[in-house]
């Protein structure tokens, strides 16, 4: 009885972890509860600490943990997968996907077992895949496995256009379709700039050249960084997605959704329009594409398939 | 002529700095410049980039870049110094004071430069003494260059009686003088649940035990990371001092401040009430203090002191 | 199944309610109906929408609807009660309290018919017979009827302050015990700014004046606007409230609650700190008083007892 | 010296007025000066101290007044004229405009003798030909005098066609050109769902009640409400607008600009996509029109124009 907290649970306590665990306190959605392996548990415990400290300045009432065990996850009502490791030089792209879908796994049995009713968000890479993976280990129905890219992939694009016209991001939207980076399909067409096609706006060598920075937006990072990845605008596209479902708010957002036939592809996850709301993912918005769209979608899709090979 | 945005510099693109800066920009405060040395110049500009991409789904509408370049700072409204070392195994204190204060001096020298008319708020240890050095490396008014501490220490206090007693945050205020962390003098009888003195709602040994934690806090969390100390409680207490600057609201902060007679203290900046605004410092409130009290502050700053002689 | 907003319903589509129901949804704290008698179902939808017209431009999503139909309330989680009229002149206190409390019976009875298990919080004047017959009608635990006459007491009182000492309202804090307006019993000594008792830093005069003009602070509204009563603070006072429950909050905030024993008395409805959360009144907290303090108590229960033997 | 707040000065203290007050304030834009004429002054302090009171509760650091002498909106940065009657039964149109304009003549004359520097956005209607009053009489380059209907209208749309179909106000824009209500020109084609173009989601019977609603709202919520117009939406506009100056982050709005040769037309005011900043109107953006849509505009521009006539 009474009137609780939403509860949500972060897998992975690196910097996207840790990023996503405080923006979801900042805007009070859930207590927030955030897993590491063993091995890391101190630094788990010690980022969470270190956030909650920060909550009587920051004025949020939301309780923020670092665990190493699973229990602690016990009835969340979300839970977001950031956990995996990156790609390093010298690992093959297979080894990549057959060690972070080891890890979805192992994952996934744990939120399962405690959760049996959560909605996962993934955000693991290669996106596509991992969220299939989650979803056949999870055994949950396909609204409630929910992959992130699209977000994030109009994010970029989004600043980069608020730049080139030097005008507030509030007013740009991007669209994109298909797989994350460079499998993205964008739509420029149904991109604007307070209701503008951005085509009217800005020439199609420099639209072009923002379609390309925002493919290789995370390469980017990873080669200003020198020494990891992108952290701050993952964790912000995830928080987004995370407040659609717990408010219940029924937004129209680019997602990683399982396609049964949805244009044209049958059983695999795919970046698609979606309306997420307390359900998870509450529909899926079918549009018709030019060739040059659709052409461009079925190498995506098929770049997923490829992944999702290595993992049978 | 027109309405511009205020322009904040953070010096030091480290955790503290960078969280610092993505903090300003949640809060739309004004146009952020994320400052380090040449050789980090591209990891400064590759954790700006990801923050200013994160702009369009967090909705703030505040421009965030990294640089190298003192240039980029011209004009700020404020500068936020978080730059220097961390006390490592085998270094002195004095090392650490004297590696630090040249920092100061070489960074206030480019900050006074191009903003001579800025206020500067520092967070850099030992931050009594570094404070100090800037404020006499840049010549200003003794109300434009203020140390953070107590806003930190009262923040780590606060969460820690909230969870003793299971309470909002935002209903638990704290309150210190003097030095930071070991040498913080805690007043417990103007610490509040609700505005009902703790003494009446927990036990002395239990506070006693909280007052302990809370000079450790920064050890504590040094202890659990393993490598790194705190950044993000360090980072909202400095963006609640920036953002009672800028928005002049006449907030009752802890401040270091610049001494000259009140406490019976003359020439050394020390952690007192303060008013913060539009000023900065706008006044310093003098309590009466017991004489357990004045001794723990004669302590601290007595240790302030010290620190300063490395300085000569 | 999913995740779904929460609901709450206001009772009374005035200016109270009309600005309770708008500040609830800018908060997004669930959807809102705002109830009126079937005279003014058409005003009361004219005012719903055009708040929900504002949601675009202020950016939140709740949804909000006018009702002269019960019905439409149902399985709130939070019933606000502003119906009821005001004192006119010529009118007895005994009239207004005989028919306000034949609202309040009126009201709870459709409330309860449709949210047995909702949480209800009470301002109608005079609130604590008020709440007091709210709760008598509904049979719920007393836990879950609470009214409200703290909150704006010390928001008035900590406007003052914040005046007299040209500081934040961020950091005056106040505290009151005992009935609303006339009948307040402040407690200065636990009241501060920043922390620092009011005493040391206003006059015993001006402190004097400064409560005398919040006892009086209703009156002061209603006589500057000539023609009704103060409706902006009351209603940010009920969300704050709210607030503290649908986010299962624990904050420590001024509630008249029912006394089984607390303070010497028994069987009233009366004004205490409490901790505020999901369960409703989760915790009374009793203070010691000062003789005088204990005095103003009785007399302010006495005119509770008073106007309770009207109801009989 | 030192940083200040903004100053925004407020005029005509009814319900949108107020209502405008409270949201510039909650957002802490600055501090406010809400205006009316002498016989209402008390009302208009009533009111503003009402609100002032809210601010402890809300948490807001604004100052709000309420005043009948223009002497207290000096040196104001931006100034809201919410001030005129509204059009009674017998009326006819032209007493409206000619009492309005005589108001805003009086008003400005005002204005511009305590803050020769502001920037002002008119409210009042008709109000294509007020903000033309004001801008004669105010003798300000045209960036500096803008009026507010677009925001409005779009927002009405936007809440019609969220409902329309489930989904978060936030993802639907909407756009418009022209007067404001009857005379307005909706752009659907540049309306968007998530991006989607509504054309593609709502069928053209569904959208046409949706566009004739959106041109009538004013009147639904007036018929409504039976003793008055809306002011919450309204507001709410206004303010966006006030953020957009006072914030200076360039946001793509449609304003009444004045033209000098945009879109076919000159030495008018009209609704046109506009750039809004820290200088008012920055930019005014010109879209092609369709034939049908350029006719529309004509009509708009030519019951603007029959207005201004009045005015001779």
């Amino acid at each position: 009885m009474g009137i609780t907290r939403k509860k949500i649970s972060v897998i992975g306590g690196g910097f996207t972890g840790a990023t996503t665990a405080l923006m979801l306190a900042q805007k009070e959605l859930g207590d927030v509860v955030l897993v590491d392996i063993p091995d890391m548990e101190d630094p788990t415990k010690g980022k969470a600490l270190d956030m909650l400290e920060a909550s009587p300045v920051q004025g949020f009432d939301s309780n923020i943990i670092g665990t190493a065990s699973y229990e602690d996850t016990k009835e969340s009502d979300l839970v977001i997968i950031t956990a995996g490791i990156a790609r390093k030089p010298g690992m093959s792209r297979d080894d990549l996907v057959s060690t972070n879908s080891k890890i979805m796994k192992s994952v996934t049995k744990e939120i399962v077992k405690y959760s049996p009713d959560c909605l996962i968000v993934v955000l693991t890479n290669p996106v596509d895949a991992m969220t299939y993976s989650v979803f056949q280990e999870a055994g949950f129905p396909k609204n409630r496995v929910i992959g992130q890219s699209g977000v994030l992939d109009t994010a970029r694009f989004r600043t980069f256009v608020a730049q080139e016209l030097n005008l507030s991001v509030k007013d740009i939207t991007g669209f994109v379709l298909g797989g994350h980076g460079d499998d993205m399909v964008p739509l420029i067409r149904y991109s604007f700039a307070g209701g503008i096609p951005l085509e009217k706006l800005i020439s199609k060598d420099r639209l072009d050249a923002i379609v390309e920075r925002t493919r290789k937006g995370g390469g980017e990072i990873v080669n200003l960084l020198g020494n990891g990845s992108a952290y701050y605008a993952p964790a912000a596209s995830l928080v987004q997605m995370a407040e659609a479902i717990l408010k219940d708010q029924r937004r129209v957002i680019p997602s990683i959704a399982y396609l049964e036939g949805e244009y044209g592809y049958d059983g695999i996850y795919l970046g698609v329009p979606t309306i997420l709301g307390g359900n998870g993912i509450e529909e899926i918005i079918e549009l018709e594409l030019t060739d040059e769209e659709k052409e461009q979608l079925d190498k995506s899709a098929e770049s997923v398939k490829k992944v999702l090979t290595i993992l049978q």
